[in-house]
């Protein structure tokens, strides 16, 4: 595999405030987002040579399958160029941007939109529940039911257990977590949530399933993220050499026989990352790390090789991954606090990045942040994400 | 856009027996076409970067969404490296293709697989119907219930009335393609269907919406196909310098206003696809085309350029499009006869050409072919194709 993109580049970002959306449809998302990311590239929809478009619950929630990209962006003339319906689960948005990234490195366009839209709130809510489940093998689901209503948190707990026997990591250090990212999420006007929120106000926030409670988990979210990819002679015609593609890694999951030696799948996917980015975990200077508990978080930054194995709650504690710190991470307030609409959330922190590199993240900024990574998992096999993705983000000096 | 890829080569090709398999899981239909395609190769599981998994309805059918690729290649160990899950109604199969021969154009993987997995049959037939309706816009769809079961065939039927009136075709020559496809599909020992049915028992089957019978239409199939896509280093090493990918274009729908001489999806990326291999719909000696209803074949034809506007009729009348005539068309019986599992269709239709341009198509070989092409569509938006896929394969004269 070669994971270096030497001549790709975000030419434009925008997406959708994230949150329940009762009054927006799928429709209104991706055409809001479309726009922003356009009005940012400077370009027209007719520009635009092909769309990438992610997606993973509409088909069950709306009966709108096969065809999704079509009818979400019709109303923009969308329609008339090629688009691909991606779905891979919770990394579906990541997955459009690295087949985006993948078809301009090919020269078979130097245009396109990537481009993720969910709405997950629903009058049913069981119904949402059962949508985000089918992001496991949903055969073998069904053979044990859990703790909670969702296979998935069952799956974040049971990972977080085996991780706190192996690091020591105690409840409280979650909990800091996701005070860290709902003080970031403040900063960040898209944001869902964000605010002044106590450890002890997690800590005592509703159980899901030990050592899990609500405020440790992504909300249920609405909300679009778009990008446009363009080659290196398009990005200088638009002036928007700024922000280029240094690596764009997708892996799926299971290890064999279950050994703990083998890297999983977000540690597989950082690998390949860096060393197509020729660059090493120290060089990263901002983070979009998977938060869909607060305790992925920890695993996260252990598997980019950000903290050794069990050290990640000790780097939790020197402060160095708040903002102000040596190394931030979720900076716009992670999938805790920004939300967390399946498809639109690996594009949303690309976004982010794009936003921190070139100097726009307002309050929230990471001071000369030069190299930015993401990371996005999605769905669960056997011991295993079923996809877990690693961009490298940097920014040009030429630029 | 570039639509060119001089690189890249259809290394392996497999597919199952189409047909109603109640026997059969998605699972083992993976399985099966993936082995025929790596055994085609002469290349192991291990071998393979990445998988562009094609599916349509399986989300609707049985609850699974999100990962069906990484859960349908599960037990052959295809979980462990990238699996990009692809939705494009009809053209889903064509599709993942085009991805797979964009990741090899890029550079990034050189060895991939695109694989297209569809089970149809199910106990509830008016599930399958249902699934089956969601490649249009679901919710202009429940505005209006049409003649049949399905708004396809709805969709379908006024086309093709509105090409009667236009090109002056009867019934009867729908009649006569009908039989044409079944006597090829007689064979095709991977067809479902396929035998002597005449034209008279083509017409007197049941009525499904005027003009169509159901001998017009294609039947409801489970099946799998696969095809390994390798750069040219590749193809060389596995010697399987054979087939070449000569272009790859997909297009949308809609044609703004409706305007009539705005051209189609189909004529659109047919005529990117020859102007990308430097050839004329002259230089074609054999083709699969999307008869999704016996009259799409005359349409196609017309789209394709192999036929002036109207005249398809009589290319057909004279003979031409059948084996041993000058442009064969759907020797494999195409999706009337060899059958038409949704996201298989498009990888099947590049499996057939492959066979015909390497001289393995039996008794159903084009003596000599050369340039092959294969069209597969996918959904309908308000006036067009929501996917029109065109693919030029040529056989290399190196090899």
């Amino acid at each position: 595999m070669r994971a270096d993109v030497p001549e790709v580049f975000v030419a434009g970002v925008g997406m959708t405030r994230f949150g329940k959306q009762p009054e927006a449809s799928l429709r209104s998302l991706a055409e809001d987002a479309t726009a922003a990311a356009l009005g940012d590239a400077g370009i027209a929809v007719d520009d635009l040579e092909a769309v990438y478009s992610a997606n993973a619950v509409a088909g069950l929630l709306t009966g709108q399958e096969m065809i999704r990209g079509q009818v979400f962006l019709r109303g923009l003339g969308l329609d008339r160029i090629p688009v691909i319906n991606v779905e891979n689960a919770c990394a579906s948005g990541s997955t459009a941007f690295n087949l985006a990234v993948q078809a301009v490195a090919a020269g078979t366009y130097e245009m396109v939109l990537a481009i993720g839209t969910e709405k997950l709130s629903h009058p049913d809510r069981m119904l949402t529940f059962r949508a985000i489940g089918t992001a496991v093998d949903v055969e073998r689901a069904a053979d044990g039911a859990g703790a909670s209503h969702s296979p998935f948190m069952d799956i974040y707990a049971a990972m977080t257990r085996s991780y706190m026997e192996r690091s020591g990591a105690t409840q409280r250090v979650f909990a800091e977590v996701a005070a860290k990212n709902q003080g970031h999420g403040r900063l960040n006007p898209l944001a869902q949530y964000g605010g002044t929120v106590s450890v002890d106000e997690v800590l005592s926030s509703r159980p899901i399933a030990w050592p899990l409670t609500l405020l440790m988990c992504a909300p249920v979210s609405d909300g679009a993220a778009a990008i446009v990819v363009v080659g290196r002679a398009m990005a200088r015609k638009l002036g928007r050499e700024h922000v280029r593609v240094a690596a764009s890694v997708l892996t799926s999951g299971t290890r064999p026989d279950r050994a703990e030696d083998i890297p999983n799948a977000v540690a597989r996917a950082a690998r390949h990352a860096f060393r197509a980015a020729g660059l090493g975990p120290c060089d990263v200077d901002v983070i979009e790390v998977h938060d869909a508990v607060a305790p992925a978080e920890l695993m996260a930054l252990e598997d980019l090789g950000l903290a050794a194995a069990g050290e990640a709650p000790a780097l939790m504690a020197s402060g160095a991954t708040r903002l102000g710190g040596r190394i931030p991470v979720n900076p716009s307030g992670g999938l805790l606090a920004r939300g967390h609409p399946l498809a639109a959330t690996g594009l949303a922190q690309l976004c982010e990045l794009t936003w921190q590199l070139r100097g726009q993240a307002g309050a929230r900024q990471v001071e000369g942040a030069r190299v930015a990574l993401a990371e996005n998992s999605g769905g669960w096999l056997q011991d295993d994400a079923a996809v877990g993705a690693v961009h490298v983000l940097t920014r040009e000096v030429r630029a």
